[in-house]
């Protein structure tokens, strides 16, 4: 049983951050709230998805699997108004998912969740830097490496965070002290990531107050910011590249 | 002869609301007003068109009958400011409309109405059950019908109007009572349409705040609904598909 | 040596207008300020450019000449507020400019000066009618005129500046009166202009109060307007077409 009920921008951006790894997507329903662990198809990020009982407006649910095609309920959802109610009920002995939004019901096939991949195992990563920063910032570092590379250093030096990109001939850098960052755990750390995957991951981020970033020595990033004003949380792991030249 | 002034905007709705179903019209213009009645291409969807002389600023004119490509006038219109005045003048000897707006004065080939596909019969249907709802309601159904299938149900069902779209998998249905709807003549119908006409029909309703819907049993639809603050109408009558399977 | 600061959002506009003529840019750096003569690969088309010290929040300059890429420039600002200052700093020894926006710290590479087409001289042409009108409406009687052909006349007649553009059966014709325009000095004067180039041209004038454009018979017209709140200048000479039929 799953039933539920839930503001429809907020159940969008929470399912934008989702899109960002995977299309297809195994739900764990549990009585308090709904989760997904998945990693994409190529093995390189992560993303670990909690979405309390809190950030619904009704939520009643058993422990169940189902499986979703978040372009589909993505897709439905831009045609509802940011004020609007979701209704949401799962119809169990026939694998469908009714939906109602703005005056209109859904009915929606579920994927078999065996047919989707399955959940990872969460690595135990030892990361000794942790930079805390507004997440615009972010997104318009990673923006400006774009523009020179396709790839990118962040690391922590001393106590300074920084990112950098260098392209061919030309470089662009951003340093952030304590003093413009909202927390810093000093620590040595300084890895390479793809910006294919990064751009994706901070999407995102845009609107977000605290972005935190955990950081090692050619080890995998761990960003993690809250969503659904907290009752949430969106996880993701990048793994690093090795450096090329 | 003909000479008249309208308000820029009104007539690029007016215009594109015709748009919708030809390329290359017709206008009988007469003392009253202008009026159309165009078949597209397929011979699928008819569009009857009147605009009366009370949308004007200024009008007056004889009975003539001017061929109009309705891309070019509407092109020339997208540079004018939304309260621009459209002064239109027809030169008949050298089958040209002069037409001054924002300064700019443009003088348009006509084309030879006899070019154009000659003026339909419209046929005298019996169709038992009327829909009154807003233009915005009928859009968003036909907007998340378009996600999910290439056609579309419309039907009235006791005290209910309800269109429904069935994909593959998925399916979308809403449902209007008759506390949500403007007025509704009940009547046994439902019919089939096809999603592509339906969604560049229902584009210029979405200001519209009454769009009358008649429906039969397998019968066409006719959808219509007012334009130029009531001053003019626009009609479409769309055929029913044939159940596909 | 050259550092100087300068609000983003003037920096773009003034390298938005250059960017109309060329791609590769020498700038050629004084005390009293920036300026760049350039021609269109094609030579239909110069622009000269005029930025002076007092555009600038800080500028102190020696004599140098530095090779710029305004793509790479122009995609870096775009990541910049509109209120954003820019710092710049030029690295002599290695050919670098160091640029620092909204946090971001870059460094470009400089193209080899002698590698971009030399300065062309500036002819010096009696254009006998001289016209000022606002910028909005050129762009727009440039608008219509791409509409109906792909050139366009531009000349004055007794007190009347004209536009006029004839396409294979539709015409369009701009006229404003001593009284529209804000200033007009009389002068026989009709040419005609490719519309590829005005479009462009035309295009940084939308915000621009003041146009003057100088114009004779059969020869260039002189376009001319202020940049950064009157501190720069940019003026763009386009050779006219012979009349084609």
């Amino acid at each position: 049983m799953f039933k539920a009920a839930i503001n429809a921008e907020l159940l969008k951006d929470a399912l934008a951050a989702l899109a960002v790894i995977v299309d297809e997507v195994r739900f764990k329903i549990k009585p308090e709230g709904i989760s997904v662990k998945a990693v994409d198809p190529a093995n390189v990020a992560m993303g670990i998805f909690e979405l309390g009982s809190s950030a619904f407006d009704e939520y009643s649910a058993d422990e169940s699997e189902i499986g979703i095609d978040l372009n589909k309920i993505t897709d439905l959802l831009g045609i509802a108004d940011k004020s609007d109610t979701v209704r949401m009920e799962l119809e169990e002995e026939n694998h469908k998912l009714l939906i109602d939004v703005g005056g209109l019901s859904y009915t929606l096939s579920l994927l078999d969740p065996s047919t989707i991949r399955a959940e990872p195992r969460v690595p135990q990563l030892e990361l000794p830097a942790k930079v805390v920063l507004n997440g615009a910032d972010l997104r318009r570092a990673v923006r400006a490496a774009e523009k020179i590379s396709d790839h990118m250093l962040m690391g922590v030096s001393g106590d300074t965070f920084f990112m950098e990109a260098k392209g061919d001939t030309d470089q662009v850098r951003l340093e952030m002290g304590r003093d413009q960052l909202i927390d810093l755990k000093a620590g040595e750390a300084c890895s390479l990531f793809s910006l294919d995957y990064l751009t994706d991951i901070v999407k995102p981020t845009n609107k977000v107050n605290e972005v935190t970033l955990s950081l090692g020595r050619d080890f995998p990033v761990l960003i993690d910011f809250e969503i659904a004003n907290g009752a949430g949380r969106i996880s993701y792991l990048l793994a690093p590249r090795i450096e090329s030249d």
